[in-house]
């Protein structure tokens, strides 16, 4: 079962702590795809301009991703500047041209439309419904927003809100969609709005999935250095919605596995700048971290220590 | 086998978004010895001034701590006044006075000396020491410190790093140590200076267990509300040593069973003011909670995921 993706293709400069990139291959669109590539069938709709170059659709191709629904518009590919402060979890954007994005409408081919598993990344809120008018009967919807959308266009996307199964978004998002500080209640909140699940990514503090009567929290991977977050959140959602598509599952259990994968791939994809280290994974590697995500967070149950603990009474 | 704690014993004056409070009792030894002793006989030794009622020691007492280390001395019992911030996470000391704390110098009675897990709660470094000085044999020596004597008494602070079995500190603090922001590094660099292992508290991000060749995260409890962080630090040692002296064992396994238990009783200490709901909880809850946290923190194993990627390949 395939995945639709429908977010941005960008070319991205960043400084971060480790160094400065100008014009690396970046959007939505190109890391959540690479991080999906891994699981499931998967195709990503976007724009791109004419300066984009032929080598960076040869890239997605390798991976498996369909680009048919990659259109060239006239013009430059939006691009984004921003950079980390030395702590890594505050980012300031410097500069955004939106170019061919400015006029971004997608329009799906038929065989997008008959995609089983939707990701919505984050853009305009209507735009993200227009893609819901056209898929035919989807399986699993998640979604993705913004500060912006959340502050400028929030009656549309509570609209959004209302027609999607998942909604992830990171920590402070989730802080002000609902506009309440401590997490559990905000995801009580966001939950009322219409998502069946909600995914609150923490970035170092790890994940945590809620939907109407359990959470679950994942760890993060403790890495000794991240050399650029760009690109964190989007190789998350695909390893989460590229393990989904996998299993054909929607189960509780399902679900915790696949927010491990997600962060799995976000640990990944941290390692270096742009999507090339996501690019050059073997499925082993995949698994081997899992595995030690796994080993991070295990301990054993009650049952040894409520023996124990009834010597002690 | 028994637990020695020594820490100060307080009137705590705070200010939390959710009330204000004043002259609630409170410190390490308090705190610390509340939670170890719903596991363990635990002894504590500090200093109370002549202001100190009566009615705080039966308190003590009846939750089967062994107050006789409880020196009186004429003069105030030390008091601290802080304010939270509004998200819980920061801390602003409005005022400090020492008062009978001010010359403190622990003396243990032979009884004392003869315990095998020593928490030395955060005091002067060289006192710290002067502690180990007079225990005979112990089993396991955990030690807590703070940001004053890390700047101020560094030299004194390694001196006693030297000497010790596990460190507890919150993520701030590691930082401040080790002067290193990512924590992978600053525990590797603490564990260099003596303690064979490490943790650090990351509050409602929850906590991380290092040793040489391993990592363990603790989830922390997802609490709608925080009524008062006051000794939640001091309540997740009390229920960790109080773990570790019941069963015996100091293996990897007992130590991440032990992060937990600490942060149960953690979780439940910060939902009131002072060491009430610490004091009024009975087993059966705490191992209800333990429970919960398991459920929290459980995925399946890769077994089931590798089979499905087979089929993936």
């Amino acid at each position: 079962m395939g995945i639709l993706v429908v977010g941005t293709v960008a070319f991205d400069s960043v400084k971060t702590p480790s160094g400065t990139r100008a014009d690396v291959l970046g959007g939505t669109a190109v890391y959540f795809g690479v991080a999906a590539s891994y699981f499931s069938d998967v195709s990503i709709v976007s724009v791109i301009g004419d300066d984009f170059p032929e080598e960076h659709i040869a890239f997605l191709q390798r991976k498996g991703i369909d680009t048919s629904g990659l259109e060239r518009q006239k013009g430059n590919t939006f691009r984004w500047k921003g950079e980390y402060g030395s702590d890594l979890n505050t980012c300031t954007t410097l500069d955004t041209q939106l170019n061919v994005l400015a006029d971004f409408s997608p329009k799906l081919l038929s065989t997008h439309r008959a995609q089983e598993y939707i990701f919505l990344g984050n853009i305009d809120p209507g735009l993200q419904r227009s893609v819901l008018e056209q898929v035919k009967q989807p399986k699993l919807v998640a979604c993705d927003t913004m500060n912006y959308w959340i502050n400028n266009s929030r009656a549309s996307l509570l609209k959004t809100l209302a027609q999607i199964d998942l909604l992830i978004v990171n920590d402070a998002e989730a802080r002000q969609l609902s506009d309440e500080t401590n997490l559990v209640r905000a995801a009580r909140r966001i939950l009322a709005l219409g998502p069946k699940r909600l995914v609150i990514k923490k970035g170092e503090h790890g994940a945590l999935l809620f939907n109407s009567n359990s959470i679950f929290i994942a760890p993060a991977y403790p890495l000794e250095e991240v050399m650029d977050p760009t690109g964190a959140g989007d190789s998350f959602a695909g390893g989460l919605m590229g393990y989904l598509a996998a299993s054909g599952a929607l189960d509780d259990a399902a679900l915790r596995k696949a927010v491990v994968f997600g962060s799995v791939m976000a640990s990944f994809n941290v390692m270096d700048f742009g999507p090339r280290k996501l690019g050059d994974l073997t499925f082993p590697e995949i698994e081997s971290r899992f595995r030690e995500f796994y080993r991070l967070s295990f301990f054993e149950d009650i049952a040894a220590a409520s023996a124990e603990a009834e010597d002690l009474l």
